[in-house]
């Protein structure tokens, strides 16, 4: 049956199926709908794909991808330096970035994970630590999902800055002692119904409650 | 905002936005996955890109895209061409080449959509009509969608077909008066529950009964 296809199609179909969330009929339809396009916009695709990572560094302050060192964020006065939020991903400082946070970032690249072998060593947990020793910082805004993983390693960051404020002796404790450690709030979505939020939310919504 | 995002970065996204089927989140979420992977797999998926419309032509008795004319299906000679399968679009022979259908297809390039300014002289129904009228096939399958479109197009062409069976003193009259015109069953998909149908598919399945 596949045999009937063009090899170059179905390479395609392969390769789109490799994307996540694109399942094998979602694959077919983005290929077929590119072969009634124009030679043009295909080589376009072809081409801006090609150069996705041309010229793309790793921002050496707060490791978020980058076409300068250090990124547009860093490098950007107008920032409040002395907020630094946390996140997992490149894809989430994106995020936040809509809504308009004035501080700067900290990109961890992933989550404690256990099952996927992740420990706290595999991600920028040390030079995050290293960055508040320096001083200077006033709030760090723990961003990781709300998810069991996200959760698990905004925990472990707030412990560990905890635990370094605390030991006397080293360089920079007294330093790290007053940051602000915060963790963004849990609750129900905008727009969404509450008939619907599942157990979790809602303990989180009543838990995060605020006064009028 | 978008400024803190690299150009290359923020083309990938608008590129995979054009998609059908991708807003902007998923465009944003693909490329940034993308951005995960090993450079050779992104060139790779460039290159596919690049390559998809290379080597591909029409086949000139089906319509179909192919890599050689005629085609792989419409050169097997193990395919029953007395019964032709009339289809809108190439994915169509795709999913139909799914059921181990023997016979060979005719790929209209579309439907009859007055609202998108097709009329059927933009569809190959002409190069239908010369193909029946060279005699010996049997059936003619109309497997256009069962959307409006779809039915009006299987509805011209049957009509079409009927008219040019019964003119007389026209060549080839006889080869295709005697041709079966038949169309693709509505009814209720299989799997599916019979109290979420929607009127339309109820009422056709209805009308499609068979006896045991």
């Amino acid at each position: 049956m596949a045999g009937s296809i063009p090899k170059s199609v179905q390479n395609l179909i392969e390769e789109f199926g490799k994307l996540p969330g694109i399942g094998p009929k979602t694959a077919s339809r983005l290929t077929f709908y590119l072969l009634t396009k124009p030679l043009e916009d295909i080589e376009k695709l072809s081409e801006v794909v090609g150069d996705l990572k041309k010229n793309l560094i790793i921002c050496e302050e707060c490791f978020n991808i980058a076409e300068s060192n250090p990124c547009m964020i860093c490098s950007d006065t107008q920032r409040d330096k002395k907020k630094i939020c946390v996140v997992e991903e490149p894809l989430d400082v994106v995020a936040i970035e809509r809504t308009r946070f004035d501080g700067v970032y900290h990109v961890l690249g992933g989550v404690i994970s256990p099952i996927n072998g992740i420990g706290p060593e595999n991600l920028r947990i040390g030079e995050l630590i290293k960055k508040l020793s320096l001083g200077g910082i006033e709030e760090l805004i723990l961003a990781t999902d709300p998810s069991l993983e996200g959760e698990a390693t905004a925990m472990y960051i707030s412990n560990t800055v905890a635990k370094v404020g605390m030991s006397a002796g080293k360089m920079g404790d007294s330093k790290v002692k007053n940051i602000k450690v915060t963790r963004i709030a849990r609750g129900l979505p905008v727009g969404g119904d509450l008939e619907y939020a599942d157990e979790m939310t809602l303990t989180r919504a009543l838990e995060g409650r605020k006064e009028y």
